[in-house]
């Protein structure tokens, strides 16, 4: 039984997010990638299908490269061709771009080692129809020098109670940060690109709300820092809105962290 | 009464096209641009507005700087107002961009002296979940010089029989055509542009679809040339997809040329 580990992109918009929900949980279905991915996976093998993403992700994110294994349970498939023969019975709203064989014991949950998100920004008067999808407009042009000191901070193994959603129900707000920064991409866009082991519920989104509520707000540069010290949900700016965040890209090679 | 040209951008997806179609003809009401776009036009001046677009759009077919101009009947908004003050009031598939005075006898329509189209192909295995709306996947990576070969006969004043559809209206086939090219996106990508003082019905896709079956086919490259100069729509390949389709931007300032 081959181990078969997918890179799959998805727009959010029109799904409930990530996991699978059963229907009995809420009395009618609820449309969610891994239950359109498996139903489609369950098609073509003739036989039902469990896939193991590498985590969850909300209402109305996207993602570029989410990573997600099964175990195949006919072998006749060349593995080439999983991407075309999926995608025919895939929604366009969710896509397999890669697959390939990985050892028996391989988990996309736990074998990851690091997760990097992008929240696109929009800086300019008004998007293009095409990509209000796909970003967050806030109309102003912010100091990206001023971001990126506010956010020096976001480094090494960090408690970030003060941006966990209310519901969370992780063990520990501790989660241990490779990266995060922004950058331009065009005169219009801005990108903020954050990598860590794990993040807590709406942790990217509830950071860049704050970060971009407090450049705006003239803030001074280490306000950033005392917030994310204070511990203190209440003191974190406002959460941005779904649309503009993709996961990005998921790591098998980094250096494995338990927080 | 000022004379306000928007430049206009839209997601095709769910619009059937651009032009407004009065309940009437169909019996039930259908979605379009003018059609949303009239509707927040005219309960932001409280009083009916009519706009004139530089030309129609097909079911499915994108804009990113579609131009359309309307009289407003009344003086009190800021022209710099007028994208967020519209924006407001259109659904997220169609956005105002710009907006500016121009002389009272202008007319987006007569005035335009040229179209430019791009067509927008994913050439790998397959495209993210977020560009499915907006490319057509052909699953290889055609030779862009053949492509280019073929499409070198695209200059000048040209009978395009050949590419347009049945139905087409218009009183003459002939259009004069400024340029038409492949260029390389990047590794998955490539678009088609071509610039024209007018469009026949459908022909940018025809020419679009007839140039990559043409090339798949290992036709001569002259092969494409013969069918334009036959005038025998049976002799074209298959009409490419509306999705990959974006009306990129409207000139006003070259030559006008009445074919």
């Amino acid at each position: 039984m081959r181990n078969i580990l997918l890179t799959v992109s998805y727009d959010g918009t029109d799904f409930c997010g990530w996991q699978r929900q059963d229907k009995a949980d809420k009395g009618s279905p609820v449309r969610t990638v891994q239950g359109e991915l498996e139903a489609a996976l369950s098609k073509l093998h003739k036989s039902p299908v469990t896939l193991y993403g590498s985590g969850r992700t909300d209402s109305g994110v996207h993602a570029a490269a989410q990573a997600a294994n099964f175990f195949s349970p006919i072998d006749t498939i060349p593995i080439e061709k999983y991407p075309v023969a999926v995608n025919c019975l895939l929604p366009p709203d969710v896509r397999v771009n890669s697959a390939k064989v990985v050892p028996e014991d391989f988990n996309s949950r736990f074998n990851a080692t690091s997760r990097t998100y992008r929240y696109f920004i929009h800086t300019g008067t008004s998007p293009l129809a095409s990509e209000m999808r796909y970003v967050w407009p806030i109309h102003h042009h912010p100091d990206i020098d001023v971001l990126n000191k506010m956010a020096s901070c976001l480094k090494g193994e960090i408690d970030c109670a003060s941006f966990a959603a209310a519901g969370d129900e992780s063990k520990s707000t501790f989660r241990y940060l490779d990266d995060a920064h922004f950058f331009v991409q065009d005169d219009d866009h801005i990108v903020f690109e954050i990598t860590a082991n794990a993040f807590l519920w709406k942790m990217v989104r509830s950071i860049t709300g704050s970060l971009i509520f407090f450049e705006k707000g003239n803030k001074p540069a280490d306000y950033f820092k005392e917030v994310l010290e204070s511990k203190d949900r209440s003191k974190a700016g406002p959460t941005a809105p779904s649309q503009g965040l993709f996961l990005w890209s998921v790591g098998f090679d980094g250096k494995r962290r338990h927080i």
